[in-house]
């Protein structure tokens, strides 16, 4: 079978489009920017999103629906707020169509436009914050502990499928507390639940820390981020966790009474992650071969097929198949057996391979008469011949390995990949080379981050936590500095 | 405490919209037309997603996501479908605000006016039929057996909690079939799916049937819909499956070629339930003291209270409260102990009938010494002494008493409110006196039936699958009729 992907070597975003499409995982709609989500894409989602869905809950969070527009002006509440997100927004005017009186189709009615125009979320502060006015007067109201499981829209220029879309599917946290602390400790505590969920289940290793200014959320005062290393050098930002002190508060005028009996504004934090996640997911593990899904998210871990010349054949393996496969299911491990007859074994190995599932189980007339079952892991696509008698333990104790061995392989290639670096041209020769996390001294200022984005587009993915103070001089200008920030071209 | 609810007797519907407030379920937001759905009703709506989701599952059907945004022209291509859902959309014509240059706030930025204006979907048939145009080719594309949860907006004039909001949320399936035949039993498939869940999980009997022409939906041969009774002896349609033929095919010129390599037009159905089920849940059930949740769907099963006069007796019944919870929830039963200081017994005990938490369960003092706990089930409000010891098996079969009951309560009620009419005066009296399910003759004309809704708001909810041929008269014009089909007022 002839390759189906480019390879990642050749052209990286190629392979990645190529991946993505030929993946099923989702493709381009007929609306500019926006995407379709197929099944098998959707599936991988489905588990991270029951994933993230328990730990949010076994936090203290609870679900809620906000709408899905937002009066214009809303927006204007929150200074920084509006400059970032008014330039990129859909913006719905009217609200009924009509036949064109010329017999054009159809047409949009002058007649039923809105007083107030409506914009479609591309984030939910300024609606949800008018919410919480009416919810919060006291400290008795507090904790909020809220999130949504939403799409939101961004009018992006230059979209791909995941990474960035005009539409996509997230959740947004937004909570409400009494106290700055309690609010910066609830932003921490978000953004170590978001590296966990990262290490844990996406077997992506990621680091933690702050955005400088210029890359901070409109309208925080601190922005939380976990940033994951790509295959091609550059890094993915996952997830966001914005301490956004009392901003939200003043604008749409949400106060409450402390125990004391002081009036003040409510502290909040808000927080998000998104269907770019399966662009990382995509990008931190797979190969030229396809998908490599760590099984804590595979929709189907196993995959069983059978090798048979007639139907007797058939029939004595599909009872040994649906044996192990009834097995494996009721240890908690999801197995598909396709005994579709339409297609050749070797065809399946191929499209499961692409497919991502981490076990193929292969069943023929030898290993009916050994009792065996051939084994092969996608991870490192090697082969074992298992008893059948052994394959339920095997089959459990593999896939606790692959998805170490994901993980261990994406750490490696993080480690291969972060340099220290003190001058500025081994700086560009490694941006512009292989790329990779480049921890150097910055003088701190927006200005010199402004210009080596300019010459070398890379930015500063974060000022990591718990940063050991060095003294050092800025990369760029020379001028003295007390830590090394993390650089990196970004997607 | 005083009743926090208008009486069902005093007015219905106010009632309804007390307790969806009053038990925290939504709340109108400042977009006009579109609701906040509260912690407390969207655990309810996960409830069903979950239970829904899974029998979707079972049945072979895959999740997926399609664009929020329809091009306009996209809406003109199936005649009947751009009738009924262009009179009521949000339009979309520009992406991008700007900076008013007269300095008041923010505007639309005309320079960003979209070639051809996006409809926010009513409803996904025509964005997903133009996507299947490129899925389908052969048979062996064929079923595709696709739902999408998902949130869509039809611009509504007069507005009621759940019950019609302009954004709601909801699921819609869309497959895609080879024949005719099979198209047809994936329609009925998914009816009784639906009656299945309103009958087994929202404890809510109710009526299959099909719609007559003027109650179809826009671009359907045949719907099939589930029609529940209300207290106030309304009809509420709660679900809907459509046989929409080869309709959208045509439309968006999706083709296969069969196993003979005949060319045809795919057949194809789709269905949905929404977030209105919230609305018939509450209605259906709740009383004068607030909601009654089926334990099947309620997120909280039981509640337990203490009840001290200080913080030893409390520390002894936590002691036994954390057990007996313990042991509830290694059964699967969700419980909340509720030890709050700031609430006295009275003030819990109400808070959880007006928000339909099942069972409640009550530890004091005396229930120490005789080692018992007060239960009390919200369906009846009766009260009960329990020993300690049995208490977890009592639960557990009171929870499966209460389901049972109210949906027998549901079930007399129905029966109690439903009546074969001949004569027209007889059925008037009913229609503009306590309603309910009127089985009556007509003659089969879309004339006469408006005649009957404009004379007496009620209409044909439907004509029930399995319905027995009888012959007789029209209950307005007289002409001969074959069968009874059922008329009520709706929601």
């Amino acid at each position: 079978m002839s390759k189906v992907l480019t390879g990642r070597k050749e052209n990286y975003a190629q392979w990645y489009n190529d991946l993505v499409i030929k993946a099923d995982l989702a493709e381009n709609s007929s609306v500019r920017g926006c995407m379709v989500i197929k099944p098998n894409g959707y599936a991988i989602w489905e588990k991270i999103q029951a994933e993230l869905d328990k730990m949010f809950k076994a936090t203290g969070h609870s679900n809620a629906y906000f709408p899905l527009f937002i009066p214009k002006s809303f927006f204007s509440r929150e200074a920084s707020h509006v400059e970032e997100f008014a330039k990129e927004c859909a913006v719905v005017t009217h609200y009924r169509l009509k036949k064109d009186p010329e017999g054009k189709g159809i047409i949009v009615d002058p007649d039923a436009k809105l007083e107030e125009e409506l914009i479609i979320r591309p984030t939910s502060e300024t609606i949800i914050w008018n919410t919480y006015k009416n919810w919060i007067q006291s400290y008795r109201d507090l904790p909020l502990l809220i999130n949504q499981w939403a799409n939101v829209v961004r009018w992006e220029m230059r979209t791909r499928l995941f990474l960035r879309t005009t539409e996509f599917l997230w959740q947004e946290g937004h909570t409400a507390h009494a106290t700055r602390e309690e609010a910066i400790e609830e932003t921490l505590k978000i953004i170590d639940l978001y590296a966990d969920f990262a290490e844990n289940f996406m077997a992506m290793p990621v680091i933690k820390g702050t955005k400088t200014e210029s890359e901070r959320f409109a309208g925080a005062i601190e922005t939380y981020a976990i940033e994951a290393l790509m295959q091609d050098g550059k890094a993915l930002q996952s997830g966001t966790s914005h301490f956004l002190g009392q901003n939200f508060a003043k604008a749409f005028d949400v106060t409450f009474t402390d125990k004391t009996g002081k009036l003040d504004w409510v502290w909040a934090t808000s927080w998000g992650v998104s269907t770019r996640l399966m662009g990382a997911l995509v990008m931190a593990h797979s190969d030229d071969d396809g998908l490599i899904i760590p099984p804590k998210l595979a929709p189907v871990q196993v995959v069983i097929i059978p090798i048979y010349k007639n139907n007797h054949e058939l029939a004595r393996i599909t009872e040994v198949a649906n044996q192990i496969k009834s097995n494996l299911e009721s240890t908690g491990i999801s197995v598909k057996y396709d005994d579709r007859d339409t297609r050749k074994p070797g065809w399946k190995f191929a499209e499961y391979e692409l497919k991502g599932v981490p076990v193929r189980l292969a069943i023929g007339p030898r290993d009916l008469e050994n009792r065996t079952v051939e084994v092969v892991r996608r991870d490192k696509l090697s082969k074992e011949i298992i008893q059948q008698d052994k394959v339920i333990e095997h089959v459990k104790a593999l896939l606790v390995d692959i998805q170490q061995n994901i993980f261990q392989t994406a750490l490696k290639r993080k480690k291969d990949n972060t340099y220290y670096v003190d001058d500025y041209e081994e700086f560009k020769q490694i941006v512009e080379g292989d790329g990779g996390f480049i921890y150097a001294h910055w003088d701190g200022t927006s200005e010199t981050e402004l210009k080596i984005k300019e010459e070398t587009k890379a930015t500063i993915r974060c000022i990591p936590v718990n940063n050991k103070p060095e003294k050092g001089k800025c990369i760029y200008t020379g001028k003295p500095s007390t830590q090394r920030v993390i650089f990196a071209k970004a997607y």
